[in-house]
């Protein structure tokens, strides 16, 4: 668990598209951000009043989130006296860069010298249990996607954030690096060993109340052979009530992957439905989410209609239109 | 890779169950074994000559293979003697154990004087990469199961044995401990982190000649939560040509799983098929592997010709009959 409110770091950032997990965290988790931190030549800019330490640290943040990707794979000399200073004035440092915080001696060293944490969430911090399959109290849903990188992270978020607005019950519960850094917890299942994977996914999201759901965050497809494996261990260990099936519409091959075409929307539900039925036999498919961004007004909402009509459900952009047919539909369940 | 001959290291086995690896050994690959090496009390016998360390030195073994599970998860002090001889006299180790050798400093330091090996087979050696999913040559089968514990290593050895004797080129391919322990490699796939589980059998399953088999251990069941995401990775990362359907038709729940019911074998037959057509549209499922333990040998004959009739496949029990209509499948393809 990574103490909230946060001082976003953005450093050198060359472009905002470097900087999109602090983009995330603002825009998903505006309450968990005191400020931003700007190095020279900063190129992106998060709106978010700029602070120093000193002024962060009086204005209540605890941690100090790095937002922006690293050039090179290798944390700067610029950015370690930052990040060494915000350990002496008692912040913690949360990254999910691919090179680990805890790798970096004088980190390490002034971390332990100074009392404070580096959480490096790539990498699992708690021993997971072997799935165990029993049934949990509470509801989930879970976005599945026909490939990877097609907006199930962002889905799941809109569902949360639109079922809370519907006075509704909600938790996002993030199974990825910037999921993890936008509400400060949640299982890296990329990194997680086989073995506990499903197990992991079970302790992300246990018993609750009733009328509460969790909205689980999807990582890779069922269709993708690199990561299938990973959506199939979400779906036995979230053991879902409902799922989202997501889609982009222009994408040609399964990213990574040329010569994978995609499954078609009514493949991917059959399969999720078949295998999400093993411990829940109740499960539903209630929505498609289909990220547009790629198709102009019309041509978005004739696609939506379409998508409609073909499969019996309720299709939305969540960008776009938000996700209050969705929405709607959880809450007959 | 293990180096081969081994002396097989029974200890102080309280009964022949407790030496079930080195017995798998033994059955499997007894060209690898020069002898075995008991203490007293040992209640298992794998019908090899005792040997002293020194005596199966002469004799050319080059590995001390565990193959007893250790009382209470701890390597005791008896056993510490004959490793830390053993390291002395010029042996590599290699265990399956829960708890590794390398975390016993006195086997480490040894380990490191004298030049010699400690294999711990349930942690990688390797760094996998992330699965591509390109079309290799050769060809590959692969075990798949109605729950996982139901004969998919057996089967896959049996087959290996009998395509072998066939005339036919196979390669037995390990995914778990007691495999790799037996042929000296292969990926302990429950060990390996999420992502680069598919990447890991695309290595352990290279190009090879268009004539020759890879027998992929099967591990896990599709239907079984708790380890599903193992098994669809071997589907994907193994990408192979030719599925067996497991069974044991006298079990009443998923293994570990009370509440469970296992799949019918045309529930495993339809879901695999469609997973494995993801990276190869050719797949078949060719026969059907069943555990008849349980049968007397006419309940045995009458259930896997009801099985033949029902699937329209060859059923086998491997351990009774051997795999020979299942290798003229194979051979057919």
């Amino acid at each position: 668990m990574i103490e909230t409110p946060y001082l976003l770091f953005l450093g050198d950032a060359p472009d905002p598209l470097a900087a999109k997990v602090a983009q995330g965290i603002k825009d998903w988790r505006p309450e968990n951000c005191v400020g931003q931190f700007r190095m020279e030549g900063c190129r992106a800019d998060m709106k978010l009043p700029d602070m120093t330490l000193e002024e962060a640290k009086a204005a209540g943040a605890k941690t100090l989130v790095i937002g922006v990707a690293n050039r090179g794979g290798k944390i700067s000399a610029a950015w370690k006296e930052v990040l060494m200073a915000a350990l002496d004035q008692g912040f913690d440092l949360a990254s999910g860069l691919h090179n680990l915080l805890r790798n970096e001696k004088d980190l390490r060293d002034k971390a332990a010298e100074t009392g404070r944490t580096l959480h490096d969430v790539r990498i699992p911090e708690v021993e997971y249990p072997i799935a165990n399959g029993e049934k949990r109290r509470g509801k989930r849903v879970l976005a599945v996607g026909t490939d990877c990188s097609i907006g199930k992270m962002y889905t799941a978020l809109a569902l949360d954030r639109d079922m809370k607005a519907a006075g509704m019950k909600s938790s996002f519960r993030a199974t990825g690096q910037t999921g993890i850094l936008i509400t400060g917890e949640g299982v890296p299942l990329d990194a997680v060993v086989a073995d506990f994977m499903a197990g992991s996914v079970e302790w992300l999201t246990p018993d609750n109340d009733d009328d509460h759901w969790d909205v689980i965050e999807g990582q890779g497809s069922l269709f993708h052979v690199s990561y299938s494996g990973v959506t199939l261990a979400l779906i036995h260990g979230g053991q879902p009530d409902a799922l989202i099936l997501c889609h982009e519409p222009t994408r040609t091959h399964m990213r990574g992957l040329p010569g994978y075409a995609l499954p078609s929307l009514e493949a991917l539900r059959d399969m999720a439905l078949e295998l999400a039925r093993v411990p829940n036999p109740n499960c539903q498919v209630v929505g498609v989410s289909v990220n547009t961004a790629a198709l102009g007004d019309s041509e978005a909402e004739a696609y939506l209609r379409q998508v409609e009509d073909r499969m019996g459900l309720p299709a939305v952009d969540p960008y776009r239109h938000g996700t209050a047919p969705i929405v709607e539909a959880l809450r007959a369940m």
